[in-house]
């Protein structure tokens, strides 16, 4: 869409990768170009590129860069999977190129898909979101997290443009503040009145009765409905739950992993202790101080009102629903 | 205690209250010294003093400023008592040293029994915590927070004292971040293990059996046992609940309110957005992004497994139990 208020997040051009570099929001909007399969990979382990959706794109688009430049595929693809493990996608996007006759086309279709996939998806997940709605969400599942739309987000959005007029609350989402600089930036494009919030307000908020349904992404979807994302997610899960408030995740099937039986089995990224101790240059904590910074937990399927994707809406028991979903088997 | 690893927080000196400036803290420990009222005020609201019963005190030593100018002690008072509302130490403190006769003695004296008041509380709540137990908590109710010693870091003090070697969970507690600044700091400076986490890691913890029980301060307690206390203190106590871990608050009964029926009665301040968009000196939201930074929420007593005061342990009912430990009719 030419007039999409939100630039491409990720795109072939000119026989290289050319991202948004998240890192620079929402100070700056400036485009980072990857030449090479290294390049990429540094652009992944840093976050300039970051969103389950987005990083199968960033894995298939991987692959066309090392097929231009005559490379080992295999080693290519290796290379390109362990920069973050959580994300079931990033081996997705490798998987779907790697096994294509052309990788740079099926890479650009990785990109074009996604797109009028979380289109499908915010549709069907629009209808979830009451009128005048208030819905919180964490990290950034927007635009931002894709090729473009939005999945969480895009359910948002989708809502906005059927007239449903939500307003949301934004988690500025520590350590990262993915809420803050991406979400927050994104509503404000899109004309979506949004207000943030610190993460431990999430709390007081539903106690309020200020929050009518939680809205978030995800990185690793197992199968029975166990959704790896965000940290911070699990508990906004719980309060949910607590406050008899709908928790739906929304993600394109393809962050469903039909191999990972339960939550149990998806590896879990710790990420460096600067993300919690630095920021913008500034130390915040003591010197040496010891930190723990996983950068995902796994929310229990029992804690999750729906699964919201392209194909439609899962309802629990997920290992059902799901499979019927993604047609499995 | 002339050797304590962490020095007074505030004290009276050469007619002046001198404090450590807490918005320096990790990077400088640097004290800052208040002549007037005006400065006193000014010190309170910028969070330089900051933890309700360290605001106890500042409320006396204010008085007792006013008194040594010879100003209308009114006036001051209500002066000193418009700075932050939601704490009751601010004005318990204050009212102590107006109905004194000598408001410098009183103040001083407020300071040294606040130190022994936590203390006893400290021995008090010591035995709640398991040999070996990994403790979270939420902000600061460090020495920092009062004249010496601590509230709820005064239970993990006097359990490592003891021989009881806890082991703690720090809270980084945004949009502030006094447990990484000032939690970590005291912990640091007092060899006890600590590991730093972003606010949105506890269900994540807690899930994995690595936390044995939360101990935080309180801003307020209503007599019905409804606790405020720096927000997101709510969202951990649903999670403790959630996953059977005891949730025990740790404040003198100054900070027990009697007139105070329940929560929904105590004033929620909310403190400028900038605390939640900019940090050190950089913006980290967009700009003009409409922001809530309530500074506290209030847990409802049933999540509270027992409010520990240097009387005792109370446990519920707590219209009962805390009317016997603060002696009230």
């Amino acid at each position: 869409v030419v007039d999409d208020p939100i630039p491409p997040t990720i795109e072939w051009h000119e026989g290289r990768v050319r991202m948004i570099d998240q890192r620079r929001l929402p100070g700056e909007l400036v485009l980072l170009e990857a030449a090479t399969v290294e390049e990429l990979c540094a652009a992944i382990r840093d976050l300039a590129v970051r969103g389950a959706p987005a990083l199968g794109v960033a894995g298939a688009m991987g692959v066309a860069l090392a097929a231009e430049a005559g490379l080992d595929l295999d080693d290519a693809a290796a290379a390109i999977c362990a920069t973050r493990p959580t994300a079931v996608n990033l081996a997705w996007g490798v998987h779907r190129a790697r096994a294509a006759a052309d990788p740079v086309a099926e890479a650009r279709a990785v990109a074009v898909e996604d797109v009028e996939r979380n289109r499908r998806l915010g549709a069907h997940g629009a209808v979830l979101v009451p009128v005048g709605g208030r819905v919180l969400t964490h990290c950034n599942a927007g635009a931002l997290a894709c090729a473009g739309y939005g999945t969480a987000l895009g359910v948002i959005r989708a809502a906005h443009e059927q007239g449903r007029a939500p307003t949301v609350w934004v988690d500025e989402t520590r350590p990262v503040l993915q809420g803050a600089r991406l979400t927050a930036w994104e509503l404000d494009r899109l004309g979506i009145p949004a207000t943030l919030v610190a993460d431990g307000m999430a709390a007081g908020l539903m106690a309020a009765g200020d929050v009518d349904c939680v809205v978030v992404g995800a990185d690793r979807i197992a199968a029975n409905g166990d959704v790896a994302n965000k940290v911070g997610t699990y508990g906004v899960a719980v309060l949910a739950a607590h406050f008899h408030i709908p928790f739906y995740v929304a993600a394109p099937t393809s962050t469903v992993d039909p191999d990972c039986p339960s939550g149990a089995h998806i590896p879990i990224e710790q990420r460096p202790p600067e993300e919690v101790t630095m920021l913008a240059g500034q130390r915040i904590a003591p010197a040496g101080m010891a930190v723990d910074n996983r950068a995902f937990d796994v929310t229990p399927a029992a804690l999750v009102t729906a699964i919201v994707t392209e194909e439609g809406v899962a309802r629990p028991p997920y290992a059902e629903s799901l499979a019927a979903l993604c047609r499995w088997g």
